[in-house]
């Protein structure tokens, strides 16, 4: 049994998290931390970290970036493993993050879904392998309010392509006008309209055949998932370093 | 029976329309032309199109475009329909087949499939419709040999979702960069890769729920059978004018 | 502007649904119907309809069926029209929306959703004129709690295409073993899996071509869409008459 | 530089061989063996294999299964690798391949499509890590004159699926009725319609996300591009052994 501290409880994620762990039996919160305690929880909520001194064996982060010095101090003083799920951090943060994986076990990954991390791992393998016959395309598509195009997810997966190839390619980002493709071309798609939640798919179009690759979120949850799992394989860790889900995924590949 | 010349049947699609009319108990071939005469043919074969005297119901032409004033003679000689399915005609051609179908009935259509056009037919019909609440985007994937990007489909699709919208929308081939998706953008997206024959998709995009039409090319066969549905329609036509694959169709919507 | 008495306003749909009001401009919720109130609302809310004498255009309801006779009574006693999203009536309860529907204005339909019953319509017109060279399934994708296979939604859609097309067709669920496809076959393809929120895919494969029509939901924001759409329109009906979300639609098709 | 001879030169699969192969300028056909010789090529044709005395590197044999004997006596004169791509071999043949295999360098794969093979592998890989969390179904879809349903290449995938997962799964082809899914079935679901050439998707649906593998044939010449894959790998092979396309392929995972 894995006994977490829950940073940023009655938050939207906070909430999800909470209704998982219950139905999780290899999982416990065991305290939780707001500023803004509200709701009902099955464990003691604290308004500041500090005041908690339950036991526990993982310290899960769901709140604000500016909440990252005070639950590092907290992980030092008890030498405990962190899983670090804010975003918006700066690159001040983030070097601090790096700086502390030296002397913490600590997790922090660009994208907490387990289903899209195994994709960005499928495709490191098979894109090099497929690239001499096949063209390589990324299509996303998400809701009409989203303000960066193309996603963020789509770039990751776009780039562990890229980088997986040892040809020299390069992004396209839509097509207009009249030129064959070039091979090394790896076109990218921002399909925006209502309110899609966030699709990616990856298209390995050959001679004959179409291999395609495809992740689909349905809902948020999809990260609150990912945060238990990360929690539960960080709360056995004990080796200081930067973990992240590829680590917790842990394929042989 | 619906008795046809076909003109050009020795080439590749002359063949596919060979196969497919002997299988066809309502359509008959009764005489082929072809400058260049080869294989076997179940009906017999003019190097000449004035060489033919036999009698027939309409002129079915998948040759070139310098054989149109040959053909637009002949049939107007004999004061049957023709059915135009060479691609390439330059504007002059173009002026004189509208000439023309005031004293003949005489088909051309941009896009010989059954499915693209209907899909056309239903575009224009529900576009302005589900405007009010839904995002517009154009799909469409072809083989990394194509020259054009958008293809002349999406193109003709595209239109006329924008002509069947009272608001000015524009289209937008690709996105990259920071800024919301604006209501009245229609998106048009082109996917190169392999031999891919040709993927057509529309998505409707609202607040909780997408429609998609999509239409897929598996083989020319496609524009084969169009033109065996327009021979049989045209066949039965007297009256001049330019008729379309919309008219062959004749759906009541 | 269309005044809305909500009756269930603090369940979850309801929930939905006030939100949704406040966005738009052309209807406002004067009056909240609720026998548990919770949480906070603009408008006043009643833990019995009898108590509400506000004016009004439309009742609009998505609490329970138990709720049926108080709320068609009130709708007679005031002469106003009433939209019905309740689900899970008895055939008795049928029965009597059918008889109440000769003296008041009477909105219920099978499937909430704009989209479901655009793709319905849209089925309806061009699967007689598809049938003779395609081939018709239908696949629907649902979540693996899903009790009843295939989908209700699956089922209407089937039956549609059905009932359009001359020939006597027949409906397969699933496949296995060796026999070629009789063409008057429909083939309803139920896969479940996870959350998935629910899919529905017809397709229409002809020799060279395939057409496909498709309606995914994102979420249950969609009923509430439709809901308001039906709302809107049934505040400016008189007439009584049992009305569904085709007449709402009102496509000239 | 690969010199092949090439078995069955004359049929619809050599004929695609034989142009792709003048594409390709590492592998070159140094003779041609058809007992009914027809159209150019740029070898030597021989009706009979015996009276062929040129120099090789692999036979690669697209002819009939018949021809099995004569070739395996052929290659182990020569003791030289052979590529059997003919279908339809009885149980018999199979167990004289199997016997061959120790004593000549031969290949023979279920599935020739590089593409169906990379899936296969991935599937091997992913589902034992996915299934915990994810259902897992399997569609495919081909033309209606298909006889056997599900596909032989689905039912590869979906036995590579079961075979790597230590719970006891079970298969399930189709649904209707009532009954919640259990977690252990696989679903195989086959679509069949118009003229489409195949495809397979393997879908995992989890809790808020899916992931999709997918797999499209255009044409058939996707088996031919594999087997000249196979010959280019089996011309260098002089050790013994039954060898197949993820030989061919050789990922590291």
């Amino acid at each position: 049994m894995t006994k977490i501290i829950l940073n940023g409880c009655c938050g939207k994620m906070g909430t999800v998290i909470s209704n998982l762990v219950e139905k999780d039996e290899n999982l416990q919160i065991v305290a939780g931390i707001d500023k803004f305690p509200k709701g009902e929880r099955s464990y003691p909520i604290f308004s500041d970290l500090n005041e908690c001194t339950i036991e526990y064996d993982v310290l899960l982060d769901f709140s604000r970036p500016d909440s990252l010095r005070p639950i590092l101090a907290f992980s030092e003083k008890n030498s405990k493993p962190v899983v670090l799920c804010s975003t918006g951090y700066t690159t001040e943060d983030l070097a601090l993050i790096e700086e502390k994986s030296k002397v913490l076990p600590l997790f922090r990954s660009a994208n907490m879904s387990v289903g899209v991390n195994l994709v960005n791992m499928l495709l490191r393998k098979i894109s090099p392998v497929l690239y001499e016959n096949f063209d390589i395309e990324v299509i996303e598509k998400h809701h009409n309010q989203k303000v960066d195009a193309p996603s963020g997810t789509a770039v990751m997966l776009a780039e562990t392509i890229k980088n997986s190839i040892e040809e020299d390619t390069h992004f396209v980002y839509g097509r207009e006008g009249f030129a064959k493709r070039d091979h090394k071309e790896i076109g990218i798609h921002a399909i925006r309209g209502g309110s899609i939640v966030g699709d990616h798919d990856v298209i390995f179009a050959g001679d004959g055949e179409v291999i395609e690759i495809t992740h689909k979120a349905i809902s948020r949850e999809v990260f609150a998932v990912g945060a238990l799992k990360a929690s539960a394989y960080m709360g056995k860790v004990s080796k200081p370093g930067h973990y992240d889900m590829e680590d917790v995924l842990n394929l042989s590949f």
